[in-house]
């Protein structure tokens, strides 16, 4: 009864990005302790030298994740794995999350008992104790919202903003899998509304399949980096696609990039399933999202060390000046001005 | 298409407080960081000597508030208080927050910035950094989910489990406040459902309609507590009732305790508005709960120091030995068992 109806202003006009930032644009900070706030993967906060990252993500059923083709321990699994991921990004490994629950009276005890099953088991996996969270009933639906802490040192830190012009533009593992595996689900779905007798064909997609629904966190990666003696110089992981995180990249740096089409790393799986969706594999890589792996920038100079981890790792570009844009230079050698979407112009085959 | 329906217990049956002892039984912790997990008002993580408090809340339109009587800016700022509370619980100061909200297509930018703006006026006063966050769409209804940090030195924690034997038992400010607040506030919403145009009856109510909508987090206490070289054998904050609260404090510390009716402190007007809605007063200050006073105990030595804080805190009982169990001694001498409910025997005028 106390509602102020007088403006409106309709939250799609601005868009995750374009909300966050406005809501949080400045914010001064008051406390010396606090390093980084908003606009990175994760804040940091100092505490006697020692730094503290910390990163929270909020899972809406119906937004986020689909019950209907997502097992309930897979999904606890995952949400723990794509904060563990925030800490990745910033070239650190987490330690602790805290873990808040709400269900409506839909949900059983069993099915959210399932639910921390699967985020305990990321939990040991990576070594992260679950030290604290909060369970609510809901009116409808299932949240899950994480926060993750981590702890680091100062010059281990890797922002986003700290690339620099001619470095190289890396990747871990490969991209695109985890669309393709949705896509995969989806397809299924529809099949199981027609004929609910039916059984889901899942046959030879495991692999995207697993990218979509029980993803990993690279700390691997940042342990490896450590290994051997590569301090990125700027990172962020993969959540939203290669084209949309490229792009923070260069905005936060303030630099352009190119970025080439035939060194984007994708499973034959992936291929094979862009035919058969009739999608162009590049744009699965581009815009598909959920990957969770690391994008990283690295000076030339460890050029010949990060060769050395080309199982893992591939140089797909390097960093320009920002008045050369970012750009996609394809397999015919065209350069297009690089989007969240993918490219100027998307095409399908 | 892959949920297992076997086996079905509904989650009403555990509560609250059995939900999450369920959930998070037998954790192991994996670092040497984490000190103190699920269990207290926050968890407790050390940072080379130093101690990081963290804890988190969820918000639920329709489970934890009503927006026809919760206007936006006081919801905001509400939601970090609640957070600050479970820091000043620790005996220590909330330094940084993140806030994770999802609202449905209802809600407008406008209505989301008003949230944000309650949020920045609590941090500003509180001086604590808002570092981070996310924002989402939710099908139906708003979620709010704020994790707080604080930092303090080990010897300074105050745990729930650390009372002795004989304590005795300080509560800061007054109790049962909120919950008349919102009494009025349920009353007015009916009469308005009944008739839109009639506006609502809140004179004379101001003081608990504050108390409710706009509470404030006793990290002036805390401090007030270190000035006069006070330290807390044991401490929580009031959001479920003193009741509650002191059961908690009893169980965590292996103690009964006897709770004296007559020294629980009440504001004139929630003692009027306890006659007006034929309620009993000590039922108010017992079960009302979202209080966010702080319930503690001191050593008996402490007594003086405390009593020249007497008009901001009060002496209410004292800790005894387990099996003597947790008693309210009324008004009229008798000592009957204390209950989450307030009494055995609940009664009303």
């Amino acid at each position: 009864m106390f509602e102020n109806r007088e403006k409106r202003t309709e939250l799609s006009d601005l868009g995750e990005f374009g909300l966050i930032e406005h809501l949080t644009k400045d914010i001064p900070h008051l406390n010396k302790s606090t390093i980084k706030g908003v606009g990175d993967d994760a804040a940091v906060i100092d505490s006697d030298g020692k730094k503290i990252l910390i990163s929270t993500d909020l899972l809406i059923e119906g937004v986020h994740f689909d019950l209907s083709y997502t097992p309930l321990k897979h999904l606890g699994y995952k949400a723990a794995i794509v904060n563990f991921s925030d800490i990745a990004a910033m070239n650190a490994t987490p330690s602790q999350i805290t873990v808040s629950i709400a269900v409506s009276n839909r949900f059983s005890l069993e099915a959210v008992e399932e639910i921390y099953s699967g985020i305990r088991l990321a939990c040991k996996k990576y070594k992260v104790d679950l030290i604290g969270g909060d369970t609510s009933t809901s009116i409808t639906g299932m949240f899950i919202s994480i926060t993750v802490i981590g702890f680091t040192h100062d010059d281990e830190i890797v922002y986003r903003s700290t690339a620099n012009d001619k470095d190289l533009i890396c990747v871990s593992g490969d991209l695109g899998a985890a669309y393709a595996g949705l896509l995969v689900l989806e397809r299924e779905k529809e099949v199981f509304k027609v004929n609910p007798d039916m059984q889901p064909d899942l046959s030879d997609n495991d692999y995207v399949l697993k990218r979509f629904l029980k993803p990993e966190a690279r700390t691997d990666i940042v342990e490896l980096l450590k290994e051997k003696n590569i301090l990125p110089t700027s990172m962020i992981d993969i959540s939203d696609g290669l084209a949309s995180e490229l792009l923070h990249l260069c905005k936060e740096s303030k630099l352009g990039c190119n970025l080439y089409e035939d060194k984007i790393p994708l499973d034959p799986t992936t291929v094979r399933l862009a035919e058969e969706f009739e999608m162009d594999q590049t744009i699965m890589a581009l815009s598909g999202g959920e990957d969770y792996e690391l994008l990283f920038t690295v000076h030339q100079l460890d050029f010949e060390k990060v060769r050395e981890l080309q199982q893992e790792i591939s140089v797909i570009g390097f960093m320009s000046d920002q008045e050369a844009g970012a750009n996609l230079i394809t397999r015919s050698q065209a350069s297009v001005p690089l989007t969240a979407q993918g490219w100027d112009g998307m095409r399908r085959k």
